[in-house]
Order: C-alpha cells, then structure tokens, then sequence
C-alpha cells in the first residue's frame, strides 16, 4: 500500500523535447527531429517509448517541453497530454531554459515536488530495472539531493561526459546512492581510459531526479537573469497574458546549458548524488547506434539490417544497415559496413565508422544554403 | 577524288543494338538499354556518337538493327534514319540472327556490298583514327576476307575474347592487316597476362568488316536453318507479306552467336584478317568503365564523378561515382571508390571493385520477382 507522503507521491516527470540529432540525417529533419522517429523497429517513436516508460511511475503525470513547431506532431504521438503537460518553446534556448521553465511550473503546481528530468530520444531496456533506480533516486533526492543516474561505461566513449562518484551516502531506501564529486566533460580517449580503469567514473546521460526547489534555488544563484526572465514566464502562465509575456520575455533568455547553470555548481557545493543504472542505455547517438539497436536477424542470410516500412533491399556480400522509406528497391554489393539512407528528397551513404561525422555533413549542408533537406 | 568503284561506295555499316548492358543496372533497364544511354557525360547517347562516327564512313547510310520495343527511342535518337535503315526485330534472338538478316537484307540492295558491324555501346575516340582504321579494313574485305578490327590489349582483361594473328598479309592498300589464326574464348588471368605478353593478341571487340556475301556463305554452311530462316524474312521484306513472314518465321530462329556461326568457322578457314585498332576503346562494361570516362575536374575539390542532370552531391573525404538521375541530395562521407546510382525506383551502391557482379544482381532480381525494376 502506497501512502501519498512518500516522495514518490510527489514525483513529477518531463521531457525536454529539442534537439534535431543532426547525426542522423538524412532521417532527422528539422520538422522530423529524433525524438519523433522510430528508430528501434519497436513501432513507436523513441518519445512515445519515453513518455510510456516515465508514465508507469508517476500515475500518467509527465510534462513534455518541446518546441512550438513540433507541438502538433507531439499532440499526434502523445494523445493523452493534457494542456497543462505540454510547454512549448517559442524558439531553442538550450536546457538550462526548458528545464529552469518545467521545474518552476511543476513547482508552482506542487511546491513539494521532486522533479525527474529525462531525454526524449534515448533507448532504456527492461523498463522494470528503470523504474527500480528512479524510484532509489526519487528516495535520494527526497533527502535534499539533485540525483543523476549514472550509466556504468561499457567502453571509453569519449562522446559522453563523466561522473565521478564518492562515498556511499548511506541513504535509507536508497542504498546504491553516492556523493558526486564532479561532472567532467567528454575526455580524450586516454583520459577515458583511465576513468573506465578506476571504476570511480559513470557516463552522464543527463538524467536526474531533484527536488524542484532545490533545483530552482541552484538556478537562480548561478543564472539569476534566466531565473528571473523564467519566473516572469511562470507567473504568467495559464493567465491571459502568458503568450504576450512569453513572446516578449523568451527570446532575451540566457542560451545556456543546465550542466553550467546547475549541476556543476550543486556538484561543488556538494549537493549532487548518483544512483548507477541497472538498465541498458543507449542514446542512439549514431547510424552506429541504429545498427546495434536493430540486430539482423540470425537466421536471415545476409548481414545487413534494415529499418523502414516498405523497404526493398537486395545485398550481396554486404554488411551494415540500410534505412529507406521510399519503397525504392535498394541494390548493396560488395559493400561492408556501409550506412545507406535513403529518403525521397535526400540519399546519405557513409560507413559505420564514419556515422559521427554526419553531423559535419549537416553544417556543410547548412553552409552551402541546401536548406531544403534539413 | 574517290571513284565509285572503290570498295568504300560499297560500303554499308550496321549497328547491331541489343542488350539491355545489366552491370549498368539500375542506369540500364530493359526500356531503357545501355545504348540509348548517355555514359560519357557528352549529352549523346552511345547509339547516337556510334551513328556520328559510321555515317561520316558511308555517307549516312547506316543501318541500325534493334528489338521493336526500341523502336521509338532509337527514332527519337536517330531522326535521319530512313525506314529502310531501321531493322526491328520482334524478339531477341542473338547476334547470328541480327546481323545475318543486316547482311542480307544489305545485300540484296547492294550484291557487292561490303558491311561493316559495329556494337552500338562502345566508346571510341578519336573519330579519325577509326575512320583510317576502318577504310583499311574495307580495303583488306574487298581481297575477300572477314576482316576484324582488333583492340591491342592495355590490360591482361579476362573479360573480353582475344583474337591470335599471324602473319602480315601484305596486302595493297592495307599495309597492317593481319591473318587471324584464331579467335578464343574469355582466358583465364595467367592465360590473359601470357597473351598480352606474346604480342600476338588483341582484345576482340565484335567488329568486323566484310563482303556480305562471304559472310553469308559461311552463315549457310554453318547454321543452314538459321539461313534458310533469314532468307525466308529477307523475301518477303519490303512486300505486303512481311510481317506475316517474319512474325510466323523469326520465333523458330535457332539463338546463337555470330563468333560460333560465321567468325570461328570462317578463321578456321583462313577467310579471316584483322586491323589493329589505333584508336582508344572501352566497351563501358561497368560503373568502373563509366569512372574511367568520366574523369574528376581536377580543379574540383574532390574526387568524386558525378553524371546526371540537376545531380546535387556531397562529398566529404569519399571518392568514386554518383550517377543520379533524381535530383536527390546524395551526401558520400568516407566512403572510397563507392558507385552509387540513384534512380526514381532503385538505388545501387557498390564499389568499383565490384562493379562486375551487378550483373549477378540483376540475375537475383529476376529470380526473386522484382522485375519492376528492371
């Protein structure tokens, strides 16, 4: 039996919903950002898998921070969201912004909230393992804490920050929790090395669990204008003046990330916990990443896996992954590892190597004024 | 000042334009052979610059043999074909059939005539070194002898047949032609490399030079049936019965090539010489050949060949060919000496290395039903 007082009770959800994911263009468009495929095959957008796996512990109760433009698509994806769980972005403002703006919302609405926030676009699996160490890190923060959750580094990714842990904390009900030393930003492959070998070191992927006051308290020492502009938002909101208030304040808002504006700073003050993830994670970072999450089928004869309705794809001597959702008949050959996207306005051929650097496909792109495709 | 009694006023050239060229796949279809392409980047089709280069031979009398569902590209290509030049065949039957019915339909207009047949879907430059080339092979028929131009080897290919000559013939006015001891079948590479190294091979590239009338003599001893046939359809051509005659008797036709008809044979007989080829020669065998003809601007700042109109391409530390016909973004990162072709229905990529097997592709096609694309 559940009492109300417990701080699960209190547990309020969001999603920070931005982000194109330029790596995976030509899928990823900006009317089509990342969150908002289905990259796994599952059926389901990467968001709609999020918002499933959060609803399960907070009673259906999960805010959606996202940008104006892809409101509807949301909408589309997330039938059930009421009004009050959608806030929208009139323009990108970085995370600082769209979590400062969800925390104090939520806040106003429960001043006794612990606030979880959680990317859109990342693959977690089982979601019981989830639920079991966001429920630890819930308990943590209810004891004053800013709560990341930690993934245990499988490889010294050099395309994530790091944590480095402490002491246990000797929580009641939240045994695995330890004092964060530090946030430390992508290392170089020596460096990751030596935090992989220590053992004292988790990748950041950006999840945490906090009590929206303390959250609130770090934002406004460390970026007392973004407070202040986002406080005036917060108390405009649901009245006849927000959308003057928002479209007047927003633009003038810091561009800064939450990592800078409070995580750093609530590590230095010593007030920042982890709790390891006992889940398999993966950012779906790459066309590296869609490869590994969409395993080709052992019993089929060739090595190449393929994602997109309707796809035709004849491969000879050939590994790697094909996404198409032309219905086109796509024809591999004596290509390994390659990396074939193909959409109706733009083709992306790469290899599994060299997936990162899509992103500089994308700039060039942008540079070269082919804005059509992007 | 040419007289008309030299052998060059009885002079007709033929194209034998069939074959769908299925390594040029998905570029080539079955609507849309390899001939009427343009691969060269010189805004003609194959068909239309083999055309060009016989019709300055012959006065523009040149006969061109395809399948009727060519008919109407190959007028669109060729508007000066007279309907008396267009030969169309109701079905593919190989080559024997094609060019034994060119024969003798020539022929029976012209009994000294001398023909020349020349593949429709080769690249030869220059012009006038062809031209030299082939008055001397009409020059060296007119002694009366099946006179093949020969292709002096630059590779130990395995692809093509090699022809053995032997002793020059000294004739007047063909001060380079050769007796053909033999013509041989596709070698093996060591047997390829000791060819070249011998001297006394060229590659055979099909064309030849000859009097009509030997070339159906020994189209009558070696295939009667297939003769008889053709004569049968060569009768009633131009009368009312035509179509009856050929619709009734081209379907029984036996399917063979002109080498195992008329060329072996006629060599064994010592009725056949070679020319050796002083122009250069790719047959456009695949997309390797296709990058070979079309040579990167070495002002550009990649290494990339792109062919197509309104192509768009990307091309980030990648080298080889796009051939697209789309107008689709096509965006290459590392990736090296890849082929991709990119068409409203198909995509190919391969690499040149393997540009060969396309045609293996195609045959997995056909067997899996997906003749759509073909």
């Amino acid at each position: 039996m559940r009492s109300v007082t417990t701080p699960l009770a209190h547990f309020h959800p969001f999603v920070p919903a931005g982000g194109v994911g330029s790596r995976l263009w030509p899928l990823s468009r900006a009317d089509a950002p990342k969150f908002l495929l289905d990259l796994t095959g599952s059926g389901s957008s990467l968001l709609r898998a999020t918002y499933n796996r959060l609803a399960g512990l907070s009673d259906g109760r999960v805010m959606v921070v996202t940008g104006r433009t892809h409101a509807a698509a949301v909408c589309e994806q997330l039938p059930e969201l009421t009004e009050e769980e959608l806030v929208l972005e009139p323009s990108p403002k970085d995370s600082a912004a769209a979590i400062g703006l969800a925390c104090m919302l939520i806040q106003r609405r429960d001043p006794d909230a612990i606030v979880g926030s959680f990317a859109a676009d990342h693959v977690i699996e089982p979601a019981e393992a989830f639920h079991d160490v966001v429920r630890e890190a819930v308990t943590a923060a209810a004891s004053g804490r800013i709560v990341t959750i930690g993934i245990p580094p499988s490889s010294p990714a050099t395309g994530f920050g790091y944590i480095r842990a402490g002491a246990p904390l000797g929580l009641a009900g939240a045994p695995h929790a330890l004092q964060v030393e530090q946030f430390v930003e992508k290392p170089d492959e020596e460096t990751a090395r030596a935090y992989v070998a220590s053992g004292d070191y988790t990748w950041n992927a950006g999840m945490f669990v906090a009590p929206a006051a303390l959250m609130l308290r770090h934002l406004e020492a460390g970026e007392p204008a973004l407070y202040a502009g986002l406080a005036e938002i917060a108390d405009a909101w649901g009245t006849p003046a927000q959308e003057e208030v928002v479209d007047r304040v927003w633009p003038g808002l810091p561009k800064t990330a939450i990592d800078y504006a409070v995580a750093e700073p609530a590590a230095a003050a010593g007030d920042v916990a982890m709790v390891p993830a006992t889940f398999t994670w993966d950012d779906v970072g790459d066309f590296a990443a869609i490869r590994r999450l969409n395993r080709v089928d052992p019993e089929a004869d060739c090595d190449v896996a393929v994602l997109g309705e309707n796809s035709r794809v004849l491969a000879d001597s050939s590994t790697g992954i094909v996404v198409s959702d032309t219905g086109r008949l796509v024809a591999l050959i004596g290509v390994e590892d390659i990396v074939v996207v193909d959409t109706a306005d733009a083709l992306l051929v790469t290899t599994r190597e060299h997936a990162q650097r899509v992103k500089d496909a994308v700039s060039a792109l942008k540079q070269n004024g082919d804005t059509d495709v992007l």
